[in-house]
């Protein structure tokens, strides 16, 4: 199924909020086979997306609008649906009910501009909205499907998982069955990964794909798969799951679209371990990173940020000779970090880093980007030094997923 | 003027990463009064790009293209622009030996790949690329302007603010002078502030603009000015601005677009105190906000995530009896935390978080989203309570932010 996605939101052309929702969708409906044609972000503007709908219409099978509604907008969109889809506004009393109910919930009084919402094109059918004031609507023509959902991603993402992609897969049900497997990698470039998995790749039934999602060090590699014989497609998958297992080994850090953090923490909560994390460069991003992680609490004990020297010396016990003969960022440090780190809050593992963030700081020696890691798992402890490219945030963030890796492959040899 | 953006890019339109180089684009350009009519993202596929191309050159005086350049894509989106500009590729040695010294810089041997890009088409005018292999080529047609530049943020807008736009400005010159001012406001919400500025802008002159720029309680409100009239408009601003200041006195919490961190920055080094923080539920996400800002070091001594209870009892000197009569997350608990962070790393000023992120970890009393936050500068705590809505990253970000103006705020009584 070929679709399109349109944003309305003078907020998303100025720049002032990045749509996130269309990327969204798309992660959702790959694994459907259903392609992306074009996102389009307009105004919110009668014309702009009177002009929009038409292009989207004309060229695409199922149209996906997002944003244009609420209590302040909604006149613009609702209008001119109405036009196109040759309607009127009408009051809606099960919408005004669930509109009542999403309000109540918020312990929000009624306006005015709550009632407005339960005025919706006739010529649609309402998907009423769990999680928010602005109706879904559902629009049908020439065999084609327009829905137009609210912009706020929260509300978007809940209703489309709950809602509107089960009865899009409905209406457009071809007998087809879907399975998709997600595994994570690390330790290898994507040009080597892919000359690894070449056989494998001109091997695959042709309604089975392996695509490649690297980002910052890690490569995700999804297989995803449709076929008439649900049983055929799910004995297959299996086996071209296994076989990946087969040619990447330890490469493939875990089964399933997880974050680092959490494969992490599914390591250390496996081998019913704590950890916590000294972190001079990354500056608690390590810490934040693992404690996004719902339930981390069970394995994560805290850590210590220690961006003044004097932190490095009177917590975690980094000797000030160490200091004054290797600078503060050498393996003595990050090693006597990974150690003091443990004694001082008392648990079994622990990961450090001391590194030049930039812009300022470099030396000849130590130039911006330089970031020596250590990690520490009961009595063994492992370091290494990496030079990363780009800007402040750029080597924070690559030191944190570069630590997190050394600390989970250490565990791994527990 | 009013100009488009095109984002060519498969990796874009299946979610795999997610466009930020239309929102930055039009962040640079509003200040000029130039206006995005729409953005496209498609395929890198021929029919695709010819299209997008003809109808944003159709519907717009200046057209931006990010992507669909580099190595192993060139070919696809340079023999379109060469059909629709009537040009050929040819070779050009000014930008062979640009791409030989940026790879020469990158320590990257030449391939056949690199050197594939020194072929241009012959209608256009290449803009050097100092900062990647792909050039940047500018079109014209009818009075038109299409720019094609390569999809990597860094490369797009650092190229774009060295050269394109002030080639731009200067190309589209109406011999109007622009300029901009942003004050960040917090401490009240957007419609309450519209309502106490709503006779400041009606009384604006009309070549002055007032936009609300809201996000996770922080207001920027930014002026934007266009007149043929420098000085005038200078003088103008300067009055708009005063104003601001008079109507809304601490409100306003900086001068400038910078960061909430930036800003506590500021009040630090102005103040020469230093500062920790203490975290629990935000989980180090107060120290990475912080050290974020390059130059942090000066005043930031460094944090304590105190995930476990027992790092607030032992390291931060929270009483035990504290916890068990008031629970971990109490007014109590974290002004102990502030106590406790500044003796054990020695500074003068420190914040500390403790509270319920979920999804998990509510109760009737204390529900999911509950946080308490404590600020000290030097003798002076205070203390406070906020239930933030959302999932638990949108909790942690909130709770991040709530416990940084808390600071900030007594920071300014000093």
């Amino acid at each position: 199924m070929k679709y399109s996605v349109i944003c309305i939101g003078d907020e998303l052309l100025i720049g002032q909020v990045t749509d996130t929702n269309s990327g969204w969708i798309a992660r959702e409906l790959v694994p459907y086979g259903w392609e992306a044609a074009y996102v389009k972000i307009i105004a919110d503007d009668a014309s702009d997306i009177a002009d929009a709908i038409d292009e989207a219409m004309n060229k695409t099978d199922v149209v996906l609008m997002t944003g244009g509604l609420g209590p302040t907008k909604d006149d613009i969109t609702k209008a001119t649906l109405c036009d196109y889809f040759d309607g009127e506004l009408v009051y809606d009393e099960v919408t005004a009910q669930n509109v009542l109910e999403v309000v109540r919930k918020r312990g929000i009084k009624l306006n005015e501009y709550t009632r407005l919402q339960a005025m919706v094109p006739s010529t649609c059918r309402v998907i009423q909205n769990q999680v928010g004031t602005a109706s879904i609507m559902w629009f049908e023509r020439d065999g084609k499907v327009l829905v137009s959902m609210p912009g706020v991603p929260h509300e978007t993402c809940t209703m489309m998982q709950r809602e509107v992609i089960p009865q899009l897969l409905n209406h457009f049900n071809d007998g087809m069955h879907v399975e998709h497997r997600t595994l994570v990698v690390s330790g290898i470039i994507e040009s080597a990964l892919a000359m690894k998995l070449d056989d494998f790749e001109s091997q695959l039934p042709e309604y089975l794909h392996l695509a490649y999602l690297p980002k910052e060090g890690i490569i995700r590699l999804r297989l995803d798969g449709h076929h008439g014989d649900a049983a055929l497609l799910k004995t297959e998958m299996d086996a071209a799951v296994a076989q990946l297992h087969q040619l990447l080994g330890s490469l493939i850090i875990a089964d399933g679209d997880k974050p680092l953090a959490a494969i992490l923490g599914d390591a250390l909560r496996e081998r019913q371990l704590t950890m916590a994390s000294a972190e001079s460069c990354t500056g608690g991003n390590i810490a934040h990173e693992i404690t996004r992680i719902a339930g981390s609490s069970e394995y994560f004990t805290g850590s210590v940020t220690c961006y003044d020297t004097k932190v490095k010396i009177n917590q975690l016990k980094v000797p000030q000779e160490v200091v004054d003969k290797h600078t503060v960022v050498s393996r003595p440090v990050v090693e006597q970090m990974v150690q003091g780190v443990c004694d001082l809050l008392g648990c079994d593992c622990s990961v450090a880093t001391s590194g030049v963030a930039g812009p300022g700081g470099g030396t000849e020696e130590t130039p911006v980007g330089t970031v020596w890691m250590a990690a520490k798992v009961k009595d063994r402890v492992v370091s290494q030094v990496k030079r990363f490219p780009g800007d402040r945030d750029r080597v924070i963030n690559r030191a944190t997923t570069e630590a997190m890796l050394l600390l989970l492959n250490l565990l791994k040899k527990e």
